[in-house]
């Protein structure tokens, strides 16, 4: 397979097929980084446990109804992908306060939240990703009214999916962040990963962090909980 | 008349009168903060001036179907208003981008929007009043989605009526800063100020800053600006 890098992000890179009109490539780095890039390192294996884990479940989600950009996993470390244009919006879904839910906002870690919270961040490295609103989505046009309602009413669709398959596994889904893209139609779908990179889990039991605050924090055992969660993900 | 002091905020002190169990006594301070309190001053005449400004303007909004707290101008730097329980949320409505848009979403100051942008901050001194959304609203329980219908527009019904009074005085509405409570019958009203100090005004002709921005960024001539703002706004 004839490839060529079209994008490079933090923790993959996206290639254009030689001869493919309608499918990317999409690699998984070892590459970590926290707090908008500040803090560097690689997390051994995580390339290959984030594909692994960002497969079997947007293979669930695809089995469930919900649009993805996921084809099928074609190596240890990559994966097949429908072409999209991503939307320049952060999705975030909350089950349990934690990060900037505290820090900002003063819930106390652990609370579970009444009913989900989403959140729209501007997916935006030099502006570090701030927190804002569907209005400011509208005046800057990054999507529209319907759209955002389609992503709202996706993102709480994918919250259940997801809490019921992680809680199967042992986790509890505290929050995770979602990224659309437009396909080839212009429907919207998901795209990106789904990983202890992009999610918060914690043992069920223990409450143990099973994600990437053990980098953010330097918490140690990094690498065994990416392990420990792919091991759950796909038993 | 008795009274008793309340509430002080940085700006206003807030009394209850002896025997009047529906009016509060709001009085304007001279006392001028910036950047969350950090920056902090006096102006003088502020209180009268602001005093003056937000009772022109509390009662042309009376006089155009929107409901307010105001009820009478008593003396140079006091109102009387009706009892309100503060809603903690500060609504800011945007015409022109300036201030916090410019520094955090790279718009371009001067820029005027395609539409006013209707924001919400969460009004805690604590958490240095942040940016939010609804969803956080509804979350908090600060106020209900039917209040929060209400309150945008009240808003935008309020931007409309202030652009077109500002402009006859020679002034551009660029942004300004709401806060609404609910009053004895729990009804959804206006309360708190309109002034320099919450509004962005530019001169129609130069763009020279007519409000607290002289105050935040030390660009001289506060008081002559503020007064140059009543003057236009009484005239």
């Amino acid at each position: 397979m004839e490839k060529t890098l079209i994008y490079e992000g933090k923790a993959k890179k996206i290639f254009k097929i030689s001869g493919n009109e309608k499918e990317y490539l999409q690699e998984f780095k070892d590459d970590a980084t926290a707090f908008n890039g500040v803090k560097k390192d690689q997390i051994k294996n995580k390339g290959k446990v984030n594909n692994q884990i960002t497969s079997v479940i947007f293979d669930l989600l695809n089995n469930s109804g919900i649009k993805t950009h996921f084809i099928k996993k074609v190596s240890e470390n990559s994966m097949i992908v429908s072409i999209v244009d991503i939307i320049k919006v952060e999705v975030v879904c909350r089950n349990i306060a934690a990060g900037s839910l505290v820090k900002k906002f003063a819930f106390k870690e652990g609370e579970t939240l009444k009913n989900p919270l989403v959140e729209f961040y501007y997916k935006s490295d030099e502006l570090g990703d701030p927190l804002f609103s569907e209005d400011h989505i509208l005046l800057l046009e990054l999507a529209t009214s319907d759209e955002m309602k389609h992503i709202r009413n996706e993102t709480l669709k994918i919250n259940e999916i997801l809490k019921t398959f992680f809680l199967s596994k042992g986790l509890k889904l505290v929050d995770f962040k979602l990224e659309f893209g437009r396909d080839l139609n212009g429907e919207i779908i998901l795209a990106d990963e789904i990983s202890p990179d992009t999610c918060r889990l914690w043992d069920k039991v223990s409450n143990k962090k099973m994600d990437k605050d053990r980098f953010r924090f330097d918490l140690g055992e990094v690498e065994e909980s990416y392990d420990e969660v792919m091991r759950r993900v796909t038993n």
